[in-house]
C-alpha cells in the first residue's frame, strides 16, 4: 500500500517528508526489485482517484469513456484506478531504469471480482510483450478506505535480457 | 489464476491460442521460477473441477473417497481441487527441469479455512521431503466463480542443490 | 502462517516434534530468506496471543498499556499480537545471521483494518532505519481462529550492505 | 414477462400449446403495440440464457467475447441476455410489420444495475436511429429464476412515418 | 397504487371525500382506460386484506379453500389479494363500459415471485379469452404496508371489437 | 432515467451533444408524449440534487424547509428530489404544448416508501386539478447512484379538452 | 419507562394497583421533579399507541392527519406517539403544579433517528417558549415491544421563576 | 461505565492505583449522589461476572438458581449481573451514608431487552420501599466487551426525609 | 444533540437565528448548568467534523496527528471529533463562568466502542483535575448522520468550591 | 403439529370437520400412544395462543403472571405457550385412560433457546413423578406461523405399571 | 437419511455395495418397522430430484404439472421431492409386506414452512385412509445438499388390524 | 438434551442429585430402552467437551489426532463430541445390558451439516454390525450454547436376537 510519496530509499529526493513515510515504494536487491503495493492515491494530493474526472484525459480516452453519466459513474472508478495503479508501476519501473516486461510477477487484490473484466482490458495496455505471471485474489478491504478497488503488487527482475 | 494453458513464454507451444492468455503461467529468472496463482481450472476443457468425478480414479483413491454420497458431496470439493491445483503445480515444476523439493514458498488462498485440514493431507503427499515456507489466509472470492476453492501460488528456486 | 515451532529445516533442532509440522518456518535460497506467514501464537505453548497478559511486561510497557480496562480491552489485542508477531521475524531473521534492514518485503494480511493505525506504531519500533517494501490488505480470515488479527510474511535480502 | 411461446394472439400458429400460455406475447391496439416483458428464455427450449455459449457466434462476435475464461464468465451472462432480449423484441417487431425505430418506450428491469454498462452498449446496435424514451430500475428478482438478469417491456407506435 | 376510493373523476360519485385522493383510480383517454395500480385495501373500509376470511365465501370456494389452519395461513393471503386485486380492475372496467378482453397489457409487482403459481392460477378465471400483455417483477415494497403481496396496473383498448 | 439533457428528438436543440444521450427524453406518438423515467440529475451540472442547497430558494420555501440542521439533512434530499422530478416534468410537458392535467398516468419508483408521505404532499402542488392515474412501488436501486431515492415515468394525452 | 398508572409515590392514588408498579413515575426532590422515561402505552387500557386511531381526534387535527391511507399508515405512529409521550409529561408536569418552561432538560432515544423531524415539529407545540436542554440518539429496542418508537426522559425544576 | 475500583475522589483510598481511574464513581454535590454507570466487573480482579459462579452463595440462592445445567448457562449471565450491578450502587451509596430509597433515578441499559423480567425480579429486592423514576433502553454494546449485558447509572437525593 | 449556536436562553446573543433552534444549548438552574448532548457539527459553518483537516493545527498536534494518509484517515474522525465536543463543552462552561472540574457527571455516546480508547486519552486533556463521573454505551446512531461517532451530555455543578 | 381438533381416529366425535385433518392427533399401537406434534393453537376457535390472555385465570396464576406490562409482554408468549401445550398434552392423554408418567418420551422444538428455562419450569408442574425422556433443538420455524414459539411431540407407553 | 439404497439388513440384497452404507434404510423390530428419514434421491442414479423432469410422467399429472415454464419452475421442486419422498416410503413399507395405513407416525423436516401446503396436497394421496400421527418442522438444512426441500422419516406399526 | 448424570430412574443411584434432573437420561418399556438426546456435557464436571484435549488419549489415537495445531483447532470439536456422545450412548446402552446393534434408530441434530463426514467416520467405530435406521437434520441450536455441535437421540431395542 503505497499512499505517501515513497522514494528510492537510500537517496532522499526532496518532495513529501520521508519521516512519515513508514515503508518504501520500493527495495533494489541485487537484479530484483519489489514494489510496495500500489494503490490509486495521488501521492501530491494525498487523494483517492474516484473517477474518470480524476485521471489525465488521454487516459479517459483511452479507456473509452462513454460521457454518458451513468455508464461513466458505474465504470470510471475501477476503470480509473486500475489505469492509475499501472501507470504508477510503469514509473516506478522505469525510473529504476527497467523495462515494463521485466515485471515477472503481479499479485493482485480486488474489492469485487466482477470488476476484473475492466482491469484485465487495461492490464493489455501495460504489457504489449510477454506479460508476468499472475495471481488474482477478492479482498474485503484495502487501505486508506472502501474507495479503493484494486491494489497491485509488483515483482521486477532486471537480469531478464528480452521479452 | 491460472485459467488458460499458459506455457513457457518465450517457447510458445501448441494447443490453446496464446493470444487470449494475458498472463503468463510462469516466469523464469535465472535460479528461480515464479508461478502464476493455480486454480482447479482444467485448461483444456475449460471446465471448473467441482468434485471427485472431475479427477482419475488413482486420485480419488488417493484422497479416500468413501462413496458414500453425502460424505462425498461435502468433502469432494475441496479434496478434488487440492489435489488438482497441487498436481498442476508439480507438473509445471517437473516440465521445467525443477523438482517439487525446490518449491521454497507457497502462499495459498481459500475461500473457507475450515477447509485447511482436508488440503493439508493432500499437501503431505506432494511434499515428503522438505517443505515450502507457507502463507494460508482466508479471502472472500477467486477467480473465475464462486466454486472456486483454493488458489496456490508457488516460487521455486533452483539453486538447492538437495532437499 | 507458523503455529508449530518450525525450525531451520536442514539443521532439525531439538524442541517440538518436526514430523508434525507440514510446512518450513522459512527456507534459505543463496542471498534470500524467505519466511513463512506468522501469526501471534506462542510455539511453546501453541497457545493464542490475545492480550497484553500474553506478552512480557517490557512489550507492554513499550506499547504503552494503559492499565485502564476498557482501553485495554479494546487495543490489547492487536497491540499485542503486533508486538508478538515482529518480534519473531525478528528473532528468526537474527537467529539466521540477517539484520532487520535486510527485510525487503512484508505482505501484511489484517482481519480489520482499523488496527492498522495501532500495527504502524509498533512497526517503527522494528524498523528504525530503511523500512521494507510493503503491502497491506484486509482477508476475510486467517488460521488457526478467529482470534488471529494479523499475519505478516517476510522476505529478506542478504545481499544488501548496508541500510 | 414472456417464457413460453406466445403468438400473434388471433391467429394462432403452431408450436407450444397456447392453452398454457397465459398471457400474449403483444396485443394490437389500433396504431399500437404492446409487448409483454421480455427475458431471455429460448422458448423452443425452454432453457434460460446463462452465457455466450447460448447465443450464436455471431452475436458473440458482436458483443466483443474475449476468450478468457474468467472475463467471459463474468460479462459474458448479461451481455447474452442483453442481446437476446433485445434480439427477440426485434424479431417480434418486425413480424408485425414494424421497425424499431417505431418502438417508443422501453421500461428495463435489472437485478444489478452494475449491468446497465454492458447493456447499454447492446442497445446502441438496435437502435442505431432516434432511440425510445427509457426508464430504468433495479428490482429485486424476475421470473422464472434468479438467473435472470434483465427483463424489458417495449411499446410500440406504428403511426410514426420516420425516425 | 389505489388506497381510497377514487372514481371517474369529471364526474365526482358520492363516498369517500375526494379531496384526499391525490390520483385518480383511471383517466379515460380516447380509446384507452388507464388504471393507477390496485392493491387489495378495501376502499370502504380502508382495511388491507390478509386473508381469506377478508373475501367472499364464493370467493374463497373459488381459491379452493382447504380449511386445514396450516395450508390456509400460508396461501391464503396471496390468493385472497390476487382475487382482490382483479375483481377490483374487472369491477372499474365494467363500470367503465368495457370488457376484461380489453385489458391488453398488465404490469404486475410481487413481493414474492414464490406467489406467482397461485396468482396465475387466479388470474385464469379473469381472463378465459385473449390474455392480456403481461410484465411481472418482484418489487421490495409497496404501498401502504409489507402486508401488501400484489399491485397490479391495467391498461384497456376499447377499440378491440372482439378477443 | 433520464440523466443527460435530451432534448425533442427529430428537432435537436443546442445544449449539451445528444450523441452521448442513447436514449430519447420523450417521444411524441399522435396525441400522446411519452416521457422517459425521470431522477434528480442537473442536466447542465450532471449533478445529483441531494437535498435543499440544490434547488432554488423558492422551492425551498415552498417545501417548508425549516433550517434546522438535522431536520433538513433527513428531510432535505426526498422533498427537494420530488420537487425537482415533478418540475422537470412540468418543463417537459410545457415544452412540448401541454398541460399538467394533462398528465394522464405516472409510475413512480421509490427506494424507501418511507418518503412517500413526502413526496405525495409535492406532487399536490404541482396537480391541483385532476390528478394522473398513479401507480408506486419501491425498488432496489435506480441509476445512477444509491443518491437517488425517486424515479417517475409520465405518459401524457393532449386529445384532453379539459380536466 | 412508563407503562403502567404511576402516580406521586408518597400518596398513593386510586387506580391501577401500585404494587405492580416496581418503579415511580416521578419523584420530587426539593425543587426537581425526575420524571421515569414516557412511553405511548395507554396506562388504563395497557394498549401501545400505534397511530391515529389511539388518539383524540384534536390532536389528530393538531398534527395534519391527512385522511390519505398509505400517509397515514406511514407517518400516524410516530406522530401519534409523538404527541401521547409529550402530552403525558405536560398531564405529569402539571399535576405536580409545575409549568413546561420549567422542564430543562430531555433525553430522547428513538428507534429510527428519520422519525425525528416529525417528533420535532410536535415538540414545538408543547414548548413555545423556553425549549429545554435536549439530547437525542437512537437505540435498538425500548420496553415493551418493537412498536415503541420514542421514549422521553424528561426533567423539570421548580426553581425558575419565569421562562 | 465503572471498571476500575474508583472511590470518593477527594479522599484517595488505598487499593488500585487512581491515576489510571480517568473518571469518579461518584461525586458528591450537595444534597446529591451522582453515580457512574456501573457494569459487572469486579474491580479487585478486573474480572466480568459472567453467570452464577462468580457471585456469592447467598446471591445464587436469592435468584433461585436451578442447578440445571442448562437453564443456569441461559439465565445465570443476566440474574448475576443484575445482581452485581445493584449490589454494587446498594454498597456505593450506603458508603457514603445514603439509604437506598434515596435512590431518585435510574437510567438502566440492556444489551436485551428480554432480560427484562430478570432484572425486574431482582431490582425488587433491592428497593422494597419508594422505588427509584426508571428509564430503560436497549442499547447496541457496552464497555468493556459484548458479555456486558446491564449498565445501570443512579441519581441519590440526600434531602428526602423517609420513602 | 447541539447542531445550531443556541445561547443562554434568556439573553439572546447574536449571531444564528435561535427561532430555528428548538431546543436550548443549556439552562441553568441555580446552582446547575444542564448542557444538551453535545455532537461534533460546526455552529458556524453547519458542517460536521469528519477529521483532522475540520479542526485547528494546535489541536491536530495535541491529538498526535501521524500524517501518515492511511493511519489518519482510520483515526482521524474519531479523535477530531472527540477534541471538538469536549472543546465545546469547555467554551460553553467557561462562558457560564464555571470550570471544568465543576463538570460532575457526563454521559457518552458512541456509535463504535472501539473509539472509547481514543476518545479515552483526548480527555484526560480536558480534566487533568478530579473526573467527572462517567456513563459509557454504544447506540446504532445520532443526529444529524452516520457520520456523527459521539455524542457527550455534560451535568455542571456549581457549588463546588475546589476540586 | 396439530392445528385443527383431530379426535381418536377410529371413533370420530362431534366437533370440527375431520376431512379436513389430514393427520391423525394421535394413533393407538397395542401399549403405545404416539401423538403428533402439538402446538399451541386452541382447535376451537383456530386462533394462536399469544400471551397470558389467551389461557385461564388459573393457568396465569400458576406461572406467576407479575401484571407488569412489560414483563408480562416478554415472558407471557412462552410461558403461556408453554403451558397451552403441555396441558394438551395432558387432555389428549388422559382420554385415551393414560397417565403423564406413562409419557416416556418428549421431543420439544424452540424456536429460540433462550425460552427453555421458562417452560422448563412449566413442564415441572405436569411431571412430578418419573419425568420423560427428553430432547430438545431449536429450529428455524414451526406452523403455521411465526408466532409459534414451541412444538413437543410426545410418546406415550400404557404397559408402565407405575412411575 | 437415506441416500444409498439400503436393504433390508439381514438379508443383503443385490444391488448398490451395502459397505458404503453406514446405516440401514429400515429396521424391523417386533411388530414395528422404523424407517430412515428419506429425502428426494434416486438411489440408482445418485442424483438428487429436483423437478418434474426427475419423475415419472404419471407423477407429474396427478400433481398437476401446468407446463407454463415459471409455474413449473417455482412449485415444480417442492411437488416432485414430495411426490418422490412418500413413493419411495410406500415402496420400503410394501416391500416390507405392510400397508400405508399401518404408518402411524411421520416426522416431516422442511427448508422452508411455505412449501408445506404443496407436500399436505401430495399426502393426501399417498393416506387416503386414516392418517399418521405427524409433526411438522422447518430446519436450516439437510443432507446432501441445499437442493433437499424435505425429509420424512416414518414409523410403522404392523400390529394395527384394520385402518 | 442430557446435561446433568440421570441414571435409571426407578433405582436412584448415587451421585449427583437428581432433584435437579427435570427429565429421565432414558426410559425402559418392555422390550425398549427410549434415550434422551445426548450432548457431549461432562455430567461429572458440567463441562462442555470443547475438542480433544477433553476426551482421553485413546481416543484422540482413534480420530486421528494430527497434532498440528490449525488442523486440531478446525477438527477437533466435531471429531471430539462425535466421539463422545456415542461413547455416553454406548455406555448407558452396556449398563442397560443391551448391545450397540440393538440400538435400532438413530435421530442425529448438527449445527453444520458440513461436519457429517467427521461424524459418519466416527459413528462407524461404533456399529461394526447392522447399523441403525439413521435421520439427520441441521438445526439452529441446541442446549445448553452454541458449543455444541451434535446431539443424537437414539431407540434401542432389546427383542433382536442377533445382528
Amino acid at each position: 500500500m503505497n499512499t505517501s510519496v515513497s522514494t528510492d530509499p537510500p537517496p532522499a529526493p526532496a518532495g513529501i517528508a520521508q519521516p512519515l513515510a513508514r515503508y518504501s515504494a520500493w527495495r533494489r536487491c541485487g537484479d530484483w526489485l519489489l514494489l510496495s503495493g500500489v494503490i490509486a492515491v495521488d501521492p501530491a494530493a494525498n487523494r483517492i482517484v474516484r473517477g474518470y474526472d480524476d485521471i489525465p484525459p488521454e487516459a479517459q480516452a483511452l479507456l473509452g469513456r462513454s460521457h454518458e453519466f451513468s455508464t461513466d459513474w458505474r465504470e470510471g472508478p475501477i476503470l480509473a484506478q486500475s489505469w492509475y495503479v499501472l501507470d504508477r508501476i510503469r514509473a516506478t519501473v522505469e525510473s529504476a531504469g527497467a523495462r515494463m516486461d521485466q515485471v515477472v510477477r503481479l499479485v493482485q487484490y480486488f474489492r469485487d471480482l466482477d470488476h476484473f473484466p475492466h482491469y484485465s482490458r487495461v492490464r493489455r495496455h501495460f504489457f504489449p510483450g510477454t506479460p508476468p505471471a499472475s495471481t488474482v485474489v477478492e479482498v474485503s478491504a484495502m487501505l486508506p478506505s472502501p474507495d479503493i478497488l484494486i491494489e497491485v503488487e509488483a515483482t521486477v527482475w532486471l537480469g531478464m535480457p528480452d521479452a
